[in-house]
């Protein structure tokens, strides 16, 4: 169920990129489960990947490949093909090599990513049969299959799209993602796949990437538990008139901000859909002495059971947010500094309920779908945002029955 | 719900110890929510404390007293006042003073203990108006009704004995706690009470029961939060016979084994009553570089919603707990050497599913009511074990109706 309105945009075309699915019957034979991107020549690619010690194989391959100028993206939703060992690498090559085969490029060309049930063996021979019609569906105007395809309990697709204008020329970024579950993103999260048309080196899209994941990815939690699959990648065709961005145009600040803009709205989209979310939570810490200590306060409150549960229940229940803030190993915390805000109902003020606090009002924050947490800290002036969700009987529900 | 059979034992009493309970009617008017334990003259206390930053108002001052030889431990539930301001610590105070008025000892002898709900003031007035019918019912064969006016979400009241014998004579150590929800504890749960007849200083004292609390209630999770209020704390009544135990006897092994022994039960306890908990969950990792490492992987595992959830299905997704283990933050981790177990059965061996794994064989180890998760990480030489229980509906709804 998603929290407030998720609907898929008009997403434009890419110049340069065109995508394909179709239906290999992994886990369901009754939607399509895998996905192309492809980029023309002269395409750069950057991507940024898990720092779960045990990623999963096609994770190994894409950092490896990366090297190589890729022009593909293979993905597959239904098997993580993680914990496989040596036979899952095997897999997760051998579908590079199918497709390589079947297109004229080289296997090293292409990034592999997967998403599903961990520990079970990819069938590949599956995805290569299904790889005739993926490459048959090819088309610039795919990115609403495209976003359902990666698709696992994730109950919407997720995208977004953003133009900017440089030198009179338009410059577009497209973007689709999945989540749900397993969500805390390190590095990026599972899976994120974007492309523009702008003029890149692929040095300068990489930085870019790193550091819009950084704000956007990698501050959102769902569960806390860092998948071993997850990824964000994209891919610039150079396909737009407008002039190549470079480190030093003064265009570079523009499109970083596009860029961030779209990793952003991305990510929200994933709390949105986050297993079993009733309710969006904006986590602000301010007034800290680092961004690390503003994001390690804001994900504690965001980690807590405790938290959760009560957010689900609308309870404006105080005290668990203020012990979350008490555990989170932050050293010489005041508590008479802190204070604490419901959207703008102040609660906590000089270590106690405020004065003026009233259940009333912090029942009325409480009852809508989007609250955001305000945290000021008196220590310094570094400010961080984390997004979660609530944790509802259906988080339980789902994960319950995952495998069944 | 109980896992597992959690009779309260039958507790001897321990000479120089009397514990009363009384109806303060903080919360509920029907049970008795205060709770007096009393120590004789010559008697040594030891406590640990909460690790949380925002300590609850009587922890600081149980913490201050612990230095003017504390006669009496007066407990209330229903309410945990932290969170409370200045209001919060004159209330702490206040009940403290109001039981030396009527005993005739120094407030400052009095350790106070709250648990309840965080942020509303602790109805003072109510808890000295009981104080005489407390005083009253003092008496050495309180130990059961003790074990129930401690209680909060707990479902059964929660008690321990070992005696031990030394140079003929025998000495008895009791312990009861509460737990349920809001524990992680941190150098304590919310809360334990041992009492011993042993003649022990207080500086040996002290450090016999931080050793303990260390191996046992620092080594279980429910959910990850550590409480405002955690504490345990013992007072020893020099009432056996048996010789005094110093740093240097032959008898102070014995005296720490069984001291550890009663906590890390104790500690058990809480766990087999976790909010919601349908299992228990041993979590053993072997072959560690430090215990520091061990217990790093033990405890990402143990707070993994997603393991949890799984548990409560008893479903083998035994991808998650490897997942899990990735994520913990351990330099240089190698898939490959990491086995992982069900009870005895061998899951995961060379970076992949076992070859000699049945599903059938892991079913039948997750449809049991206790289950040791078993992960051998070939680093090193270090073992330590982490208590948890598994993530159920009933979770979320005890801590979503947790106020109503």
């Amino acid at each position: 169920m998603a929290v407030g309105q998720c609907d898929f945009p008009v997403m434009p075309s890419i110049a340069g990129i065109t995508l394909g699915t179709a239906c290999a019957g992994i886990k369901q034979t009754v939607r399509d489960d895998i996905l192309l991107i492809h980029a023309n020549e002269g395409s750069s690619c950057a991507g940024v990947f898990t720092q779960n010690a045990f990623c999963a194989a096609p994770v190994h391959v894409a950092k490896a490949n990366l090297a190589h100028a890729p022009r593909w993206f293979l993905i597959n939703s239904g098997n993580a093909n993680a914990g496989t060992g040596v036979a899952g690498m095997q897999a997760a090559l051998t579908s590079c090599e199918e497709l390589a085969k079947l297109t004229g490029d080289k296997a090293n060309q292409v990034l592999p990513f997967s998403t599903g049930v961990i520990g079970q063996l990819l069938p590949v021979a599956k995805i290569t049969a299904a790889l005739p019609n993926a490459i048959a569906q090819l088309n610039s105007d795919n990115w609403d299959k495209a976003a359902k395809a990666i698709m696992t309990t994730d109950t919407f697709p997720k995208g977004v799209s953003k133009s900017i204008s440089i030198a009179g020329e338009t410059i577009t970024i497209n973007g689709i993602s999945k989540g749900a579950g397993m969500i805390q993103p390190n590095m990026a999260t599972m899976l994120g796949f974007l492309a523009t048309d702008a003029r890149i080196q692929q040095p300068l899209l990489q930085q870019c990437l790193a550091l819009a994941v950084e704000q956007s990815f990698n501050r959102i939690t769902v569960d806390g538990d860092t998948s071993t699959n997850d990824a964000c990648v994209i891919m610039a065709s150079a396909c737009s008139k407008a002039p190549e961005i470079t480190a030093d145009s003064e265009h570079y600040p523009l499109f970083a901000e596009a860029l961030l803009s779209v990793c952003k709205q991305l990510a929200e989209l994933i709390i949105r859909d986050g297993e079993g979310a009733t309710k969006l939570i904006r986590i602000l810490v301010t007034e800290a002495l680092s961004d690390e200590e503003a994001v390690r306060v804001a994900k504690t409150i965001a980690h807590s059971p405790l938290v959760k549960t009560a957010f689900f229940a609308s309870d404006p229940n105080w005290g668990r947010i203020l012990a979350a803030v008490g555990r989170a190993g932050v050293e010489n915390m005041v508590l008479e500094d802190v204070q604490l805000y419901l959207d703008d109902v102040c609660i906590v003020r000089n270590g106690a309920c405020a004065d003026d606090y009233t259940e009333a009002a912090g029942q009325q924050v409480m009852n809508q779908a989007e609250i955001t947490i305000t945290v000021k800290l008196k220590r310094g002036a570094a400010t961080q945002e984390v997004l979660t969700c609530d944790f509802s009987y259906d988080y339980v529900k789902i994960n319950a029955e995952y495998r069944t």
